[in-house]
């Protein structure tokens, strides 16, 4: 850093300046565009005349380090950008001693990031199409929130603004059936952050949990995070089997009834009533993560666990992850009058509050209706991608595979019948080379037991029909590679 | 919920549908424009004809629930958006059973939130003036972030976008003199996020952490809410008083070096080289708040401790709240190498990453050098209403008012030499009641030794130089009326 002068300091010299923004150039501090600091702004931040600093950029200029344009601020010459000295690496030190949470965080295995869209066709699921985003309307409702600002910046509500919380109890009842009172919704930065939440305020280490088995890996990895253990349980036609939960067996329960993840069952009404009779006997909760209901094409809408609740169990979690944008990292809690202190407090010392602009433009979207006619709108997209996805999948492989989970969501389950599991990591391999995203259901399964056959996870709302289409007709090059290796091995 | 039509299902009546809307109107569901849905919109969410909906509507307009206007969709009348029904109440159930972390939340005692500027001059601290927030600049910054998506919306980097990454990375040494890698630099929802993450790694259960005494209450919250136990350790004139420090007597220091939250001293050089000399014998962390560094008046600026750390115990701790706005939610910590895994898995677990537009805008602005501008202006305005608080604080009581902390920074610590602090409540609920929002150091000391005075941290961020004269003119009348009192007692 150069030393402002101030009182007994002396005065920098123009030599000191040139020295500090030679080595700054050096390590790369200037950043993507390479432009220094305006002479005047300089001047007034150092405290030194503006001539000081000219004369430092001159010298800079004569060696060659910046090049100036009339009027423009000077510009690090594009060669030195590239050069960036390594910065200094701290010495070495006593090996780091983690929390009892950070070194369980150690040991979770978490799938890789995204490859940010450079394969032909990627069927991760979570990520939907850029241009699908209503970014008109975004726009003038982010314009609206920023022009309606109040007297003073300062901390909102933990809870969310209550514009919002107001906006989302009516689409709740409108889209969902779902009665609650503004007080009991908290609006959190994605369902991660309410899954974070919760896990914080109701598990201990050594505490039981109940997760679907396959089921939401980043949900079991959040609740584990506490130390408590994990008790995956099956799931089939009807959803989570609940004949096997013992009273008091956890106390916590994390299921997916609208639409299960990832193998796509409708939670059966009798099944949801046994899961709320054992939670009352148990006095545990139902964390109830209804990620995708949006999106139904060929059932009924079923209404969310939560309206069969009446003892207060239930923990309901919405997302706009699917609906908008998983990068606005909006979503919601509805909790139970009894917990409503203590989400607001654990709000409040985990971030104080969600950004607001981002909550003042949902609310105002969802006011006008715009909200609930994008979501028409894409369901009408999405079932068009769904179809094309099923076609393809049925002309090119026939009855080798296996769809489930197709009613409604984002994503299908296909299983090819002709594919034993040895094969899954080499299709993978295969597929990845010639442009196409895969993704095993495997990784879903907390225990050992896996599919015997290959089983892939297949979101489709980030591919337009077309890519869908070359997506499926690569795979099969894929398959056909595989399968003939494995002859000749 | 309105059933949908779907196999098997008996297609719904204009009957049911008149019904439901009806029951949605006397529970407010329409919200705050009370604005129904176009019936053709409702006809394909519910897969009926466009006739049905309307004989549904003309029902509702016949019973006077309803208006239309030509060619807009149907509005409650307003006088029934008022009249909410109450929404169903859970039934009783057993007592919540909290994990001990919620359990210790309910303990916390947290001051209450803003008014939201409803007073004449409220000289709480941590806000900001909205008219002082760069309007046009982030709005500009905000569309081209929108005009600059990828052709997939999915999930980010857990620690950032690197663009922003390297844009902080630049600015904190140009501004700061703190040099780190791109990797170390974790981007959070705001100093909360930060503090809450490093509770969280590096924190357990009996633990012992050092705060200063006073200090910032909700750090030494967050940290407490592990379980861990606080040593608030006293400050006076430079700052921290580490002579005390046994060694290994905590796993974790929390300071704020800069600038002293509340009292405002500066950290001396040996008290710098003892904390960072006993962190390395214990193997502890140190966490360096900056949190309002870039304001600073008659002093030279003072490289962060990160800068004098060369083992690596330092995480260094930054925020926009102060020079952009709290509202926006976004901090950053600067991490050792041997941490950064734990932070990034740690991030991710807790909301995946901050929202992105935001982060985009805050790079640009950054890189193009009007970031460090809009501060260079706030400096100024900052240092004009800092004068006029001293000097009306000087010309309304004299010396009988002693300033600290007026050197940098955001507030002044007022000590109010002739009032003892059993006047201070009195004091604090006699000024709200003329206008004026004052608040007292005693809430920042963590035990009961306070001082003996009526003390007040005050902030004039957010108040123009007229406010900041008017609330100590009222200020004045307050104290008078107080004496008064307190002498007929």
């Amino acid at each position: 850093m150069i030393r402002k002068a101030g009182a007994g300091a002396t005065r920098i010299s123009a030599r000191q300046i040139y020295e500090t923004l030679r080595d700054q150039i050096a390590a790369g501090v200037f950043g993507i565009d390479g432009q220094l600091p305006s002479s005047r702004s300089l001047a007034v931040e150092l405290g030194v005349s503006r001539t000081t600093i000219t004369v430092a950029y001159d010298q800079l200029l004569a060696e060659g380090f910046v090049a100036v344009r009339q009027g423009a601020r000077p510009r690090v010459v594009a060669g030195l950008l590239r050069h960036v000295t390594p910065v200094r690496a701290t010495r070495a030190r006593k090996a780091v001693q983690l929390s009892a949470y950070g070194k369980r965080l150690r040991r979770v295995a978490m799938a890789p990031d995204s490859d940010g869209g450079k394969l032909i066709a990627d069927f991760r699921y979570g990520e939907l199409a850029a241009g699908d985003f209503p970014q008109a309307i975004w726009r003038r409702a982010i314009h609206a929130a920023m022009a309606g600002r109040a007297d003073r910046l300062g901390y909102d509500d933990a809870c969310g603004s209550r514009r919002l919380r107001s906006a989302l109890q009516g689409y709740l009842w409108r889209a969902r059936g779902l009665r609650c009172d503004l007080e009991q919704i908290v609006v959190v930065n994605g369902s991660q952050q309410g899954l974070d939440l919760c896990a914080r305020l109701l598990l201990d280490a050594d505490d039981r949990f109940v997760v679907e088995e396959p089921g939401y890996a980043m949900a079991r990895h959040t609740f584990a995070g506490t130390g408590a253990v994990a008790i995956p349980t099956p799931v089939d036609d009807e959803g989570l089997v609940t004949d096997t939960l013992a009273p008091g067996a956890a106390r916590l329960v994390y299921v997916t009834p609208s639409h299960q993840f990832p193998l796509g069952s409708v939670m059966a009404v009798s099944r949801r009533r046994q899961l709320l009779e054992w939670a009352r006997r148990s006095n545990a909760h139902v964390i109830e993560d209804d990620y995708d209901s949006e999106f139904r094409y060929d059932i009924d809408p079923v209404p969310p666990l939560h309206t069969l609740d009446a003892y207060g169990h239930v923990i309901y979690l919405g997302t706009v992850s699917k609906t908008l944008s998983p990068t606005l990292r909006i979503g919601y809690l509805v909790v139970p009058h009894d917990m409503q202190v203590a989400f607001a407090m654990a709000k409040r010392l985990s971030d104080r509050h969600s950004a607001m602009l981002e909550q003042e433009a949902l609310a105002s979207i969802i006011e006008s209706g715009r909200y609930e006619s994008h979501i028409r709108k894409m369901r009408r997209l999405h079932r068009e991608r769904r179809e094309t996805l099923l076609a393809a999948l049925r002309l090119t492989f026939g009855d080798r595979v296996v769809i489930a989970g197709a009613d409604a969501g984002l994503h299908v389950v296909a299983r090819f019948l002709d594919l034993p599991r040895k094969l899954e990591a080499e299709l993978i391999d295969t597929a990845r080379r010639v442009g196409v995203g895969l993704h095993s259901v495997s990784d879903l399964y907390a225990a050992a037991v896996r599919p015997d056959r290959v089983t892939l996870i297949m979101g489709y709302a980030a591919l337009d029909t077309g890519r869908i289409e070359r997506g499926i007709h690569l795979l099969a090059d894929a398959v056909r590679l595989c399968r003939e290796r494995a002859k000749r091995r």
